[in-house]
């Protein structure tokens, strides 16, 4: 495909208008300002159209849309016990599918083509993944209150089995990496083997770090160390490392997330929704740490909406610290896609750049809400939507145009997932 | 019209099912579980879709959408000195015809049929309101650091003759009310005299109150008082009024806006975008105040979108406190409907009730964001966005519908507004 006389964000983010964009098998073949020689097939007429890399989601768990607006307005300990957890007994790998079908439907819709999905029910997750053509870093989240040796825990074997079955298939669309779910939710012995484990595997961990205040403060109780002192300690940040939230970390956590390159995976709404606070983003940056931006679930925040987080992303450091210059929308959108994409261990995603991979969406500019247009970057970060979303590429492959889905049957899903949620909550 | 078999949040904003809501003569005529007797005209059908009270954007600024994306990311003052003022001085009332048609083209989209507009070049954006038939409460505001006769003062001429002159016309769908700007661009003179004419006048004061930090100390160094006790003092007060922002007011300022039945139009997207904070929403409900929710102008949020501010307003309080369970949705979309209507003195308005003003939003439940349905209050203010908007009626009339105005040239407003832009950026 060739898009022609488009704006774009060329790999310094800066805007280039009038631009042209080739992708071929999968990549993006050609940037200019001028026709390519080469003929790339179709062409889309990018005038009143601006080309972003696709935003990579870098921390959600996408069966847990079948919960969106089932439990609102609790603390957060009864909202887990008496809601989330109930429903989730409820969920199977079909259940699972379908939750993530929508899901990805949501994220595509809203130029959304990578996600780093922390959750469990692999097979299903991975049908999904595999009929969207959507692209994944799945992880199996290991949660044990056992001191059982690490490879006879039930919960690590179904990791390494997904890493077994499904790492780099579909040609490198789907990647899994390792997950522990939390320093509070494992015991020591397993968070060591962990740490053991991982390292030199090159994989990828995936933790949730100091979410809340109580997890932070009673880490320190326990073990004389913030929690990401402790993966530090065993070894897990040997391997790269997305770290969600850390909403609570401090000076000496961000020294050692700078030092080990790992990254953040910011999840302002979630945070805010769940009474966690706020991260402190701007501190991160300033750093030098990798800042990701996720969703989190459906459950918290209650939408996977990259430019809603983007937003949030962008305010929330200028409101809580005062300071109405700092974090610009650069940095943002940064945030949303190549820094995502290097916490996916896909260096070569997040650029519009030759040789780069075609994860590309396309925004409408001419739009009431996007007008008048001084800054498309400006626009993006602080006035566009996810309706304003008009094409989704990903690997070359267009998954969403003009509101229509390429893959997915997104009546049938929608009908499945009413038919779901029912029998769930007639169950619970 | 007759909407059937629609889901409404009914007037107590509890969601009833398959109901009918008739219109007529600019009201809603009737609400009720069975088709009426009556003959209502056009019907439409309410199969996945939910019917809410129109949207009160409670505090903006509706030309300043010209400036949209045109400063970022610059510390106040020298983004209000270096950027806004000098834009600003090259407007005129044609110029800020077209931002305003911009703004209510923008508004209308998102479900926003009334606003609260606080500016200049009145007969510009009168004009705006009336091609376009939305619904306003302006006021010219009033800047003065001279001690004039509050008479003699030229913007004080130009409040009286907007409400001389519009006060009241279009069937009541444009009101004018009186604005101080703030303490801070005023000399005690004129707030004085302000209070005392205003006071019996039955206008309502639209006033920004302790914005920022440094605004609310300063006057408590000028006065010895905050800027809410010095307006209550000179008895701006016995005026209905409402304070935008109030970011920074005390447990004093709370009891006299509840005692006096003020409203504070929360604004939390500007607030954090300019650096200037949080307002304590949860502190002002508890207390028992009536809080607005207002986007400010577009040039510091930077959109006019009331789906965006409820999610803000939603989820602010929750994480600042620390607390999931505070504000609840539909705390919120009374915030965002009725309780901007009251401040506007529209009594008969932001309900779904027999004999109040047909201001009307319809949103299509029907789409990937919004399933599952399990509660639409949740999925409205957690999960919703502008652009499930397919509806907006103002007095009965349909403004907007599927993607198109009915009023309103968008591709011509459009054109002239990147038309006055281009204009005055070469002349600043």
């Amino acid at each position: 495909m060739i898009f022609k006389n488009i704006t774009i964000l060329d790999e310094n983010f800066d805007i280039q208008k009038n631009m042209y964009v080739g992708t071929r098998e999968g990549k993006i073949a050609y940037v200019g300002k001028v026709a390519p020689q080469d003929d790339f097939g179709e062409t889309f007429d990018g005038t009143n159209k601006a080309l972003l890399p696709g935003f990579v989601n870098a921390h959600t768990h996408s069966p847990m849309t079948l919960l969106r607006g089932y439990a609102e307005n609790l603390p957060l300990s009864r909202w887990l016990n008496e809601k989330v957890f109930p429903f989730e007994d409820r969920l199977n790998p079909d259940r699972a599918y379908f939750g993530t079908m929508l899901s990805i439907a949501e994220m595509l819709s809203g130029g959304t083509t990578s996600f780093s999905d922390m959750y469990f029910f692999q097979d299903g997750i991975m049908r999904a993944v595999k009929d969207s053509h959507a692209k994944i870093n799945f992880s199996r989240s290991i949660v044990s209150f056992d001191n059982t040796d690490f490879l006879e825990d039930s919960r690590v074997l179904e990791a390494l089995e997904a890493v077994e079955k499904y790492h780099n298939t579909e040609n490198g669309r789907i990647k899994v990496d390792m997950c522990l779910h939390a320093e509070y939710t494992n015991t020591y012995s397993m968070i060591r083997q962990f740490g053991e484990y991982t390292k030199g595997k090159g994989l990828i961990n995936h933790i949730h770090v100091s979410e809340t205040k109580s997890e932070h403060e009673e880490c320190k109780k326990k073990y004389g160390k913030t929690p990401t002192e402790l993966f530090y300690d065993v070894g897990v940040l040997d391997s790269p490392t997305i770290f969600a939230h850390c909403v609570w970390i401090e000076e000496c956590d961000r020294e050692i997330l700078k030092n080990t390159g790992a990254t953040v995976a910011h999840c302002p709404a979630s945070n805010l929704k769940l009474g966690s606070g706020v991260c402190d983003t701007y501190a991160l940056l300033q750093k030098g740490v990798n800042v990701a931006i996720g969703t989190d679930s459906a459950a918290s925040n209650n939408g996977l909406d990259s430019f809603r987080e983007m937003y949030l992303a962008a305010l929330l450091p200028k409101g809580i610290r005062g300071q109405a210059d700092i974090v610009s929308p650069k940095e943002i959108i940064k945030m949303a896609t190549v820094n995502g994409a290097k916490a996916q261990g896909r260096f070569d995603t997040g650029l519009i750049k030759e040789g780069f991979k075609a994860d590309l969406t396309v925004i409408d500019t001419d739009k009431p809400n996007l007008y008048p247009d001084f800054d498309i970057l400006n626009n993006i970060v602080y006035s566009a939507e996810k309706s304003d979303v008009v094409l989704t590429m990903v690997d070359g492959e267009v998954l969403y145009k003009n509101g229509e889905f390429t893959t997915i049957d997104i009546e049938k899903i929608g009908f499945e997932v009413n038919r779901i949620v029912k029998e769930v909550v007639s169950e619970v």
